[in-house]
């Protein structure tokens, strides 16, 4: 009996999975599939379950009861040997490692965020990758919105009521027309916010928004965000993030809370440590979807380059993942019983993206539509594309239920929250004021921080923090509301511990409090 | 304007909040409800939450939503000074204490657990309190099927597979009877799982269960549970729990992955932190509810022990939080109009418990029910009894599609676990094993390890580890796949901080890495 490896759980690897068991004959092959969730997330969903339209069971779907006839392996695959032909892995609740043998391997590993060219954007955007980044952004925009109802202070209400999404492709533009739904039916429920304070913002590099579509729905996309309050900056890049303020390429901050980013993608970690050989950042194959100079190594869906034959490659959409899922299946068809392969051929059917308040853009083989009937064909294409017959019954009632059901407002902050994490300060950026509760201990990784106010015995001092150096340890001690004030000097980046872990550290770590001793109160 | 405010957005705060509001004449009073959560959470539907019949989202309702005319606000009350008739709070999301002055106080602080008795549950044990802990319950569960399914290690399965509930009244009854439903029909996907290995244990300190209803009833869920193949040890008190194991006071030890508490509970930190005047760990008041020796302070709910006249406190239960706040709300008023204050009488109208299985008991008046019959009652009663009516639709048709289609597993594993956690070992248990990858850096706070293995250049090594005394650090430097393994000499209580976090601090934190010094592998 022959096995099938396939790694990726997202379209490329269920449909690749699905399609196997169908083509080859189940007493001569096994078809297992390795997935770090046990679900399949229906990505273009995603906005909607950040928006509150549907629920956010309904956008996923557990492998197992996608996938009959596969083993699903809730695990994290961490090596391949391509010799010996095995994969090492781990299960999620486990920590021994394991090695499984294949014929075939599959590498549907998709694309991750790599954000290495944006400073801040790893501590301060939110992605729109995973069902938890769905249900995160949501929180955050609830967070936001208690918030600008309690503060008395003028300047965090406005960052507060103001949403930045960068990227004006399918994520973020559907992402932007969930956000504005959102935010303008919560705001009824907070009587202290006048709407017209909410700002949204669409930061987009390109010259035009959704340049996989046509431009004339481009343009109509535009027009509708700019009817709808949503300021849409074109031909801006954005350089770097920090505690509420994103900075764009020249130079011009704009203060938020809420930044969502839907750009920089690149392959995983996982994918980078196969040394494969890569064609702008995706794993080069061929036209038969076989990975180049490897026996028996297949890849497809985002993170595959396959050629289409008119000097371009697949571009890393559903669509195109469903149709090379067809392919493999039959090109290891072919291989196994000695039939030539075949090429990968596809032109696409459409492309649609909604922009929320019932309007959206398609663009189906050579016609257009935009608006309202745009919304519904939008509506139902999904309803069908979605897998089983009960999502598709609870979303479709979850749309229906939205025209006349209040949503739901319910603010989940994280129950815990500890542990380090890192936060990008710009030069002037107050880190903590006297009088505030301080949440951490604060570790300068790089740059310069202003460390001021009184001591203990209540006598005034002001000293630099640089990196390596730390401070805070003694108001911690101190009963958490601080005497003293930090700020940036410049450009710096900071390790926060959360106080618990602190507490935890000092008290039970031999020597812990040692290496605290440089940060006390000066004299 | 006389200002009321009210700590506290569970039964007791919201109703009492909405019949103020009622009561009151709205230009002469205000009242401001503070809760650390934006939402109500409709505790009795916990189970089912957990259990997969309804979607999390509907067994809460956004405060704002149910209490027109209330100034919400999501805020930690950290201090009463009762001298000046102020409150000092914190918004969720901010850092900035300030203060609130009142006429009058409310307080329906609730309980919360207190595990102080019970070494090891804080750490390895899961509560169903709030909506997180259903949603984590239920994760859980999950998780240690997808672990069943995926190890080959006949004892580990059998952890993963036993299901350990502590407390026989409503909560621990009726977690019970979901879970043994949420797993009996997710087993179904794991085609590995053989139903028979699956055990359930409800463990109860009293004689017969649910011993807040009449002796017959805790019959029958004794007997629907025995019919279920439910476990249940009357008479067996829980003295602790340890990673993987939980330890009955006859020194009996179940071995599990998964232990739900629901007994042990005691008042907040803050409420604590009041020093109010206490009976059996709640606050004291009079039959009107004034809390004793404080002026224009009120109390409600479980927190509350308000005197029933026949020398008996009221139980802590919604319905009753519901008769004191109606009263509340009256004698405020009459206070106010100088009126003669009323005392709280009630006797209670029924109860019930639901035990899954399409199975429950309920006590109404004089008449008993059990069975379907009951099970019918207990939802129509829940039914009514919800917040709103889009939530009453949700709930409803959750219930009506549970019949019909499949339950989601979708196990979502929490995004990031960093952070310092504490864990309890029994002596003999394995921290972890040669070969495995190491999730951490290890310090013991109480008790005795002892770590053995080979070092960096092979040459064996075996030593104890003592409180304060840390190990592991070279391993994680080595690339976390242990050569060594640790394991308790003893009963132990370890801090294990996160193997990311551990990489931060150490790369960033001045210093820290000369007190690893003392773990570099022996020589």
């Amino acid at each position: 009996m022959k096995r099938i490896l396939i790694i990726g759980g997202g379209f490329a690897g269920v449909y690749a999975a699905r399609q196997l068991v169908r083509r080859l004959n189940s007493g001569d092959f096994e078809v297992e599939l390795f997935s770090e969730r046990n679900y399949f997330v229906f990505q273009p969903l995603l906005p909607e379950v950040a928006g509150g339209t549907i629920n956010s069971q309904d956008a996923v779907a557990p492998l197992r009861a996608l996938l009959p006839g596969v083993r699903v392996r809730e695990a994290t695959v961490f090596k391949v040997d391509f010799e010996r032909r095995e994969v090492g892995y781990v299960h999620g609740l486990r920590r021994r490692p394991l090695l499984r043998t294949y014929d075939h391997l599959v590498l549907a590993t998709g694309q991750t965020a790599r954000l290495e060219q944006f400073p801040g954007f790893e501590a301060h955007s939110l992605a729109m990758r995973d069902l938890s980044d769905a249900y995160r952004l949501r929180n955050q925009v609830i967070g936001c919105l208690e918030l600008a109802e309690a503060t008395e202070i003028e300047t965090i209400r406005q960052e507060a009521l103001t949403f930045v999404v960068v990227g004006g492709g399918f994520s973020g533009v559907e992402t932007m027309g969930e956000l504005v739904e959102l935010v303008r039916r919560a705001c009824k429920s907070y009587p202290s916010i006048s709407p017209e304070k909410i700002r949204f913002v669409l930061i987009h590099r390109g010259s035009r928004l959704l340049p996989e579509l046509p431009a004339q729905l481009g343009e109509y996309a535009y027009k509708h965000f700019e009817r709808n309050g949503v300021e849409v900056k074109l031909g801006t890049s954005v350089e770097g993030a920090s505690m509420n303020r994103v900075r764009t390429h020249v130079n011009h901050f704009i203060d938020c809370r809420t930044l969502v980013n839907t750009v920089g993608s690149g392959p995983t970690k996982f994918t980078e440590s196969l040394t494969l050989q890569m064609l702008r950042n995706r794993i080069e194959t061929d036209a038969m979807l076989r990975v180049v100079d490897k026996n028996n190594v297949w890849s497809l869906g985002d993170i595959a380059a396959v050629p289409m034959g008119n000097g371009e490659w697949t571009p890393p959409t559903a669509q195109f993942a469903i149709r090379q899922a067809k392919l493999l299946a039959t090109n290891i068809h072919n291989l196994e019983s000695n039939q030539p392969l075949e090429r990968f051929r596809h032109s696409p059917i459409g492309t649609m993206a909604s922009l929320g308040n019932y309007r959206a853009v398609a663009s189906i083989g050579r016609f257009n539509f935009q608006g309202l009937c745009a919304w519904l064909l939008w509506r139902s294409f999904y309803i069908a594309l979605l897998p089983g017959f009960s999502t598709r019954l609870r979303v479709a009632l979850n749309w229906l239920f939205d025209y006349f059901l209040p949503r739901n407002l319910v603010h989940m902050s994280e129950s815990r929250y500890g542990g380090c994490r890192t936060r990008r300060y710009e030069t002037g950026d107050k880190l903590f004021l006297e009088g505030h509760f301080l949440d951490g201990l604060y570790t300068v990784i790089r740059g310069r921080l202003l460390f001021e106010g009184k001591g203990l015995d209540g006598t005034p001092f002001a000293q630099e923090v640089g990196p390596g150096e730390h401070c805070g340890e003694w108001l911690l001690e101190q009963g958490d509301i601080t005497t003293a004030r930090l700020s940036a000097l410049e450009t710096t980046e900071v390790l926060v511990m959360d106080s618990s872990d602190f507490r935890l550290l000092r008290s039970n770590l031999r020597g812990f409090d040692q290496i605290l001793k440089a940060s006390d109160p000066p004299e």
